[in-house]
């Protein structure tokens, strides 16, 4: 598969890059963004941290704005940051910010116009972990995290895939997808009506079903603007109760939906997956 | 002065807030950012570093890219984030990146018709810092620091303003630009053909003529593209040693101009400052 890379930037001493390629899962060219901390090489590969963001996000957003560089650098591990969505004219778009392009929610769509592209699930359980493993010098040890429609997927990916991750995190995730505005005009439209189809993407029905054999972190913060009607973090507290699943959900005082919460815990959340990684 | 709050967000248990008020200096409405360290009180009023962008900034940029605030948090500094030039419809501008807007050079301009508005010199030396001090827990102990652009304003305010500063450090400053494409432009334009009144503004100048009482640390990226035709570092070393001041230049490998390497060593700075303005 061919990579191009399109940036590079030292950083930590590690390196931040860019690549494009053409992804055969999502039938169009992809950008993704990785860090290396400056002890990744061929004889020391280095475990992996995919981090998925949220609704209107590229792979610029974390890299940006998370200030997770110097944590991942001294705890020796890898970021990879993929795209929100399939890209390119060819791609169906929707109207509004929450559906379509940068609104992927991490699915496999069933339904037209999102069918042909939206299957964003398959890329990152499968093409783009294969991609990474054979381009750049990690291991196959990965964990997942995100933030919001990317907490929404690093949960729902990480409860369906126990075997692919060591831990799950997510900063503000959308917890119960079907029982909130924003998830089900996306599932409406890349799923149909059928709400038995939704259930495996959604992070409270899966929990409630399963115990979690992967630990969970999430943070959320208090004062976010979409906390009571679109994240429902009650409801995954519920549902760990319910199977006594392995889940840290902290309360942040004071904090809102923005990087700036991010970029205060994204060192506790390393840390937090560094220690399973090395299990 | 009429103070208008725009935004807040706690991060690293502190907060980060914009606002917006009218200046009486460049005559115009004026945006500025500041992060509040969690121990700062009326009771506990903390020191000040004054941050300034480049070429095309806002406050913004350090805010989102910098990673600063933990460190300031730990060391209990407020950091301000000033525009980078006059701004609003009423306000002349420039056709390209580097004059007018977002390209102050953070000087007093004495040409038409730039002398209206842009006198950030003295907004950044008198008008902010009074503001700041008569409206936030701060103490009047202040630094001053900034990237390429704002590393010119930082080191030529710093070394005009001995006693308003404990400590000056810069990112990839522009070092001597009377003698580089970005500063004869700027200069050209903002003071007029008269060279003489150029070198105010030149920190090269500034520090041949005169030992500097405050210390000065700069850090730059060997692998910046603006290096060799803009930069100058060697300049200021040489101008330093003429004249026997306390400059620790460090040329960082593999380094370039983005925030990538501020977010690197942003902590070094906040520590050389704090280690300045608690004595």
């Amino acid at each position: 598969m061919n990579l191009t890379n399109i940036s590079q930037n030292k950083v930590a001493g590690g390196w931040h890059k860019q690549y494009r390629h053409d992804s055969n899962v999502l039938h169009c060219a992809m950008r993704f963004a990785v860090f290396l901390p400056p002890n990744a090489s061929l004889s020391s590969r280095v475990p992996v941290l995919y981090w998925l963001s949220g609704l209107t996000c590229t792979d610029e957003n974390f890299m940006h704005k998370a200030g997770a560089f110097k944590a991942a650098a001294k705890l020796g591990i890898a970021i990879v940051a993929p795209d929100t969505s399939p890209r390119g004219e060819e791609v169906a778009d929707g109207e509004a910010y929450d559906l379509g392009k940068g609104a992927s929610f991490y699915l496999n769509a069933t339904k037209q116009p999102w069918s042909q592209h939206y299957q964003m699930y398959d890329y990152i359980t499968q093409e783009l972990p294969a991609l990474i493993e054979a381009n750049f010098p990690v291991s196959n040890i990965k964990a997942i995290s995100g933030h919001s429609m990317g907490g929404h997927g690093a949960l729902t990916i990480g409860l369906n895939n126990p075997n692919s991750y060591t831990s799950i995190s997510a900063f503000s995730p959308i917890c119960h997808p079907t029982q909130c505005p924003w998830g089900q005009k996306a599932f409406s439209a890349y799923l149909g009506q059928d709400q038995e189809t939704w259930k495996a993407y959604d992070a409270t029905e899966l929990l409630k079903q399963n115990s979690s054999p992967l630990p969970i972190l999430v943070d959320q913060g208090d004062a976010d603007s979409f906390l009571h009607e679109q994240l429902k973090p009650e409801s995954l507290i519920e549902a760990a109760r319910i199977s006594d699943s392995n889940l840290e959900l902290r309360m942040q005082e004071g904090y809102d939906h923005s990087y700036y919460f991010i970029s205060s815990f994204i060192d506790d959340h390393l840390m937090f997956h560094a220690k399973h990684m090395s299990k």
